[in-house]
């Protein structure tokens, strides 16, 4: 199985698709071409808290602002999944989740600008052929072009400050419901009925429907970390917040 | 085949996707996850104009605005087809048009609400592995979680008043188009070449294209129902209607 | 394989892919369902930079304003491929793409209007249902419904017009990262280091990444066309154009 993933919108990501077709009878399942535009650490995100839900396979993830630069190529396996992608970070947080605390491989993937079809769309041109390539490989060092490397661009999320009193953290994401995700971990609001954002308290529940339509509440979501809602609302509208935005917490 | 209905626009139901591709080899066909966000009548309206266009196969839909509450889950069989979904109604009007004026069955999918992952994705925790359990089993009543029920959540749509002078209905979902789809049944315009909408004469058409490019029109849409309607613009806006307004037609 | 394409947006598409699987066990990939609404150009533009990286496929491609009209159906043959569309042009740039020089075959697909489920959905009743059939089918021409013509509806592109001192073009499509694709062949930028575009000088390009974030930068896109794009930005609204408007390069 091939997934395929990208900031592309529509329609690029069926240029992949046939590219794919072209190449292997691998089963292909998209995860998403709508991850944020050019947004690295918000699909990287993402791909962390997907990914490891499919069985193994091989994942094409093309979230590539660097695209036509000197920027490399990777292939990266961890825990029976293949992964090929930018050299910029974006399937990282992903290879550590899938590793469990393993060591994962990386390989840099060779490739020559100048015998690509384009400079402005390697997901159709570099990652969808060499995605049908390492899918099909037995294994990824049978490939010429790939060498092992240790320098590889990292990418990790903020850590939050977790106090006494309260946690700071930072919104990572926001969903398309408008939860805004942060990143501090979900067991902060163990045993906990309220806490005070921004100087307001706010309940703590287990589920959007323990508040009245549009009120807001503060939740551990899906990925397991602290989430700003709103019961049939938008918590970055109620909250104020957005991608990037502080968010303090207060016991 | 499982095919995968919800409101969670993306990237969520990829780990769905990959939940069921990792417990069963069944094909996987997106029927829509961009539903009107936690509006279960909206989404029945269209499973039941869709759905029937599938062969047999198992339906995994998941709008959902009371996950994490003691809803319960359900799965149904009829014409053929199994569904699993939320116990809140969403999928009956399918099941209703599937089991085609026969009984269809009804059963309680039991489930722990402590030993699921999360308790706001239920779609990935709990219906898309129940999907794929209920797939690949021979007959429902083999599985032991599931008990034949009477008391399950119903859901109908609001009947129109049809009289000799006209009729008054709904508008029960706008399409992407901007179509205001009514519940007046199609029939009532045969024969006729306008009616009055809001005091206005409005032509009555079998295509948008047979009236000019923004000229409003009424026409039977492909669910057999009255629909408001723009050529190659939006009725909605046309019209000023929205979902749940009142619309009298005069003849 | 089958492939769909329409500019339905959701979740009409699913009730073809219903009907598709129903008839057949062909494979469906999706190529897109979000083309500019009832834009046969840009579709046919897409579909001409998309269909050829699949491998011999039968795309069923429904952008049709003129639905419920008199406008006729067409099957072509090019190149190992097979598309199934209204006969408004829509696949012929894509026909012309696939053939490379040599002639492609059309069929009429002959249908009865009244026997339609619908007058307003031809792509689940009329198309969704032929593509299966034409899939499945030996050759073309074994269809009684299909008759070869040379009377189908045409569809080009604006040529641009090349001088010595610039050229003029037009905006074709904009794609969903804002670049505006222009009908002008981008060998016109070799070795040009800068363009001037409506009395501005503008860098000329490989990547998007060689300019500053939210600078103007004129590049060749994967289409091989000039393109009027911004790093990270949108190009159309740095440029102040939209699909038609004309675009004056000078060297």
């Amino acid at each position: 199985m091939i997934t395929l993933a990208s900031d592309f919108g529509s329609p690029y990501p069926a240029a992949m698709r046939g590219v794919v077709c072209s190449r292997t009878d691998a089963r292909i399942e998209d995860i998403a071409h709508d991850f944020p535009r050019q947004d690295v650490r918000a699909a990287a995100f993402w791909l962390r808290e997907v990914v490891p839900y499919f069985p193994p396979a091989t994942h094409c993830v093309v979230v590539d602002p660097g695209v036509g630069t000197d920027r490399g190529a990777v292939v990266v396996e961890a825990g029976g999944h293949r992964l090929v992608a930018p050299d910029n970070g974006v399937v990282v947080p992903t290879a550590r989740r899938l590793a469990d605390g393993e060591k994962f491989a990386v390989w840099d993937l060779a490739y020559d600008d100048e015998a690509l079809a384009s400079s402005t769309f390697h997901g159709r041109d570099l990652f969808a052929p060499a995605a049908a390539t390492v899918h099909d490989v037995e294994a990824v060092e049978d490939l010429e072009r790939c060498s092992p490397t240790d320098e590889w661009v990292d990418l990790t999320f903020p850590e939050p400050d977790l106090g006494e009193a309260g946690a700071t953290g930072e919104v990572l994401v926001v969903d398309d419901f408008g939860n805004a995700v942060t990143n501090v971990p979900g067991r902060v609001l163990n045993g906990r009925d309220a806490v005070t954002v921004d100087d307001q308290r706010v309940p703590v529940r287990d589920a959007y429907a323990e508040r009245p339509a549009g009120d807001r509440l503060v939740t551990v979501g899906s990925h397991g970390n602290v989430e700003l809602a709103v019961n049939q609302g938008r918590g970055d509208d109620a909250f104020g917040v957005e991608v990037g935005d502080a968010v303090d917490l207060a016991w």
